[in-house]
């Protein structure tokens, strides 16, 4: 899975509560996800040159506590769902194994014309190691709700 | 209600997509708060003087079309949820007309000393204003749905 | 001239230290930058679509004093070096009069085929636009100095 | 010295030029100086709590050459002149061994009354680091210019 990636919290990302200013985990959201695609093959300059650029269309944040500035960011990333239209991301960010954060964001496909690409057809490579990903997420899902 | 604020599209909002980076929706989101609450008579700087402190818990959004540098959009803003000790607001995003974005925030109240706040007992009079806003909100809710 | 621009610092903008964070400064560079070109005519988007990008090359700043959430600056903009290839801008930020910022920004012109242009030849209407604003500069500078 | 420090450039960090914005540079600084500090025995937030803050009183760049989406910016920190009061510090920032961008930062040091420290009194052991990586930095240059 390759799907953690670690963030350290910088002094521009503080705000003057004294913690990050909540719009940057929707950053680090994005940090993680590049990451998890270079380290499984994809490499997001790559697709965005081969014709695929996946726009953000929802995107959603819990706050549970603060992180702060100097902390270490764990963010866990999971395939949620996978459609040829469609992909779906969780994740969890922790410091020092405490929860400070869960979101969500919904993804579509386009061409550099702007039309709505169909991965499953156009990509199906990619679009089966999406795949692959949502069935060993829910496997962990799985496992720990038992 | 005073509900409305534009703000106009800078370039450093923008990513190499073209258009603007999804995380900035949430600032205007702050932006259009901090403004609706100053021109009711609650300046955000004085409110965390006087000892409320109102951070996000929780806030999502759903990108309907992209909002392009030196656009300006148009926020309107709804408080659909007061509670003593949580308030949820509703946004709606606008460029010439077109729906661009919705969202939600959600937030509660401490005190400087970080402590949950209930401001329908601590202040009492800004708790009022807020209900009286959410009625207000349901009332065109209401008739927009006739 | 219409060399006057308002910035109302937003809560984003703030960092711990309970200011505005230092590289927010060169982004109200920018949007004062632009707001001048649009307000005498000359749309950064349309210049972009027209085929005159204006990188940055070098930029600096001084820090005066501290502007604070809430606060309303105000910036002045100058044009203080103008050739064929390259512009010089100055500029002051103002809170309630008091100077907490000086800076310079300095530009040269390329195509979107990233070659450099010469803007005195390829848009002298433009390149004399900004000669002129030069020389009312010198005069404002003339003037003080007496 | 452990004066070397990578920054990975974000999607969030480009704009529709295609490359970063250029304020993100003076971002890159302040990743760098933290880190610098931190490997040798300075931790900023434990400077900070200590009573020392050291806020940006003066700062430039220049831009040789536009970092990129993925880009890794090698960025070399040097401290070039320390007094009682005031700190400065130049960066040079590379991709793959190519120049992009010179910097300097000035810093002064304020506790957390605001008032001005005299760090060579009121903290010599901080002065007398920096005072000896001055010195590093000095000899690398006669190196250099030999």
């Amino acid at each position: 899975m390759n799907n953690s990636y670690n963030h350290v919290v910088q002094y521009y990302e503080t705000d003057q509560m004294g913690v990050v200013h909540h719009s940057n985990y929707f950053r680090w959201m994005e940090e993680a996800r590049v990451y998890f695609l270079k380290n499984n093959g994809y490499d997001y300059k790559k697709l965005e040159d081969d014709g695929i650029i996946s726009p953000v269309i929802a995107i959603d944040g819990k706050y549970k506590k603060s992180a702060k500035f100097g902390d270490t960011v764990n963010i866990k990333l999971y395939i949620s769902e996978v459609r040829g239209l469609k992909l779906k991301i969780y994740y969890e960010m922790y410091v020092e194994n405490n929860l400070v954060f869960t979101g969500n964001s919904e993804h579509t496909f386009i061409s550099k014309d702007m039309k709505f690409l169909n991965i499953e057809k156009t990509f199906p490579e990619f679009y089966n190691f999406l795949i692959n990903e949502k069935e060993l997420y829910l496997k962990e899902v799985a496992k720990s709700s038992k």
